[in-house]
C-alpha cells in the first residue's frame, strides 16, 4: 500500500474513493488540460467546481483522497495537477490493451483516435471467426482467441475491451479471466461476472442519448 | 418557461444548471431504477449521495434545481422519482433518433439493444453510400442524406447520432442542422461548430478507458 495515498484505502486494505469522485477525476484532467490550452496557468477549486458544478468544498475534498496539490496563495498549478491526476489514474504510461470481437463495434473502437491520444494502444485482436484471423484490422494483427494467453504475455497486455455478441460476452470473459487481464471495458449490453480481483467498466451509451434530450427538452427560453 | 421549473434558468431565460448536475441525474435515475428492481420503495439523500459517492448536502442541492421531491419523515418515494427525473430529463417519451453513417460505429449503434430501453428508436439511416442506400441494416432503412429534410419531418425526428468519418462530420452537421435537427450525438473524435440553438454532446470512450485504469492500478491492496 503507497504511504503516499494513504487515504484511498481502508484499514482492510480496502479502496475507499467513491466510484463517482474517480469519474470526477477524469472530468478534473479534461478540464485543466482544456485550460492549459486556453493558456492559464494555475487554478483553483472555485473554478474547477464552476467548470464540473460541484461546490468548491467538493473540489478539495475530491482531490484530498489522493493527495495536497494546492499551493497557499496560488490555487493549483495546472501542469502539476495534470501530471498528478494521470499518476492517480495511471495513465502517465501507456498502456497495452486488447480487444477481442472483430465485429462493427470492434472495427470501430479499433479506427477510435481518441484511445492513442489518452495513453491506450490496441496491440492485439482476437476473434473466432477464420475469415479475420490471420489479418489486419486497422493495422492490428487478429488472432483465434485460443493465442490470447501467449500474446498477453508477450505484449504486457493488462486491459480487454470486449466488443462480442451478449450470447458471447460471458464465455469471452472467461477466457479472459483466466489468462490474468486486470480490467474489462465492456460494451456488450449484459452484465457480466468475474472475480473481485478483476475490474469491470460497462459503457452505457444510453446515457449520453438521456443527456442529450435533457439539453433539448430544457434549452434556454429565450431560443 | 415553466414556471415549476424556474429555478433551471435566470431572469434572462439562459439554463443555468451546471452540467455536472445534468450528468448525475442519468445516475440518479439509474441507481434508483436498481434500487426498485431490489424491491426498495423509498430512499433518502443520504443513500443516494453514497451510491454516487457525492455529499447527502449536494443530493439535495441538485435535485432543488428541479423540484421539492422529498417527503418529510419518508424521503424519496422511488417510483415517484424516477417518474420525476424521466420527465426532468424529456425521456418519459419515445425519441425518433436519425443516424448519419452506416459504417462500422454506425452499424454497431444500429445493433445496441441499450437506447430502446431508455426510449430512444433509431428510424432512420442515411449515408453517401449507393452500395446501402435503400437496403435496411438491422431492420432500419437506410435513405440518401439528401432524403434527410423529408424524413426529419415525416417521422418527427429531433435527434442525431453521427458517425461518420473525422473529415465528414462538419459537413454532415452542417446539413443536419439546416433540417432543424435539434440534438446531435458526435461520435466522430473532433469538435464541430453548431449555432447556439443546437445541443451537441460528445461521446468520449477514452474516459471510460482511463476509469478502468484508475481500477487497476489503485486496486485493494489485498487482492
Amino acid at each position: 500500500m503507497p504511504e503516499s495515498k494513504s487515504k484511498l484505502f481502508n484499514d482492510q486494505g480496502e479502496l475507499v474513493v467513491p466510484k463517482a469522485v474517480v469519474g470526477r477525476l477524469s472530468l478534473y484532467l479534461r478540464e485543466v488540460q482544456h485550460l492549459i490550452r486556453d493558456g492559464k496557468e494555475t487554478t483553483n477549486s472555485t473554478e474547477l467546481g464552476k467548470l464540473l458544478g460541484v461546490t468548491d468544498a467538493q473540489v478539495r475534498k475530491d482531490l484530498a483522497y489522493f493527495g495536497q496539490f494546492g499551493h497557499p496563495g496560488v490555487g493549483y498549478r495546472c501542469q502539476e495537477l495534470v501530471a498528478a491526476i494521470k499518476s492517480i489514474m495511471g495513465t502517465n504510461t501507456i498502456w497495452n490493451v486488447a480487444l477481442v470481437g472483430i465485429g462493427n463495434l470492434g472495427r470501430a473502437l479499433l479506427r477510435y483516435k481518441g484511445f492513442h491520444e489518452q495513453g491506450f494502444q490496441i496491440v492485439a485482436a482476437f476473434d473466432v471467426d477464420d475469415n479475420v484471423i490471420g489479418t489486419k484490422v486497422e493495422g492490428v494483427d487478429v488472432f483465434h482467441i485460443r493465442d490470447l494467453a501467449s500474446m498477453v504475455t508477450a505484449q504486457s497486455i493488462r486491459l480487454v475491451a470486449i466488443s462480442v455478441p451478449s450470447h458471447a460476452a460471458q464465455a469471452v470473459v472467461d477466457q479472459v479471466v483466466e489468462v490474468g487481464i486486470e480490467g474489462i471495458l465492456n460494451f456488450a449490453p449484459v452484465t457480466i461476472s468475474v472475480p473481485s480481483k478483476v475490474r469491470v467498466i460497462g459503457v452505457d451509451l444510453a446515457m449520453e442519448l438521456e443527456q442529450l434530450a435533457f439539453t433539448v427538452v430544457n434549452r434556454d427560453s429565450k431560443s
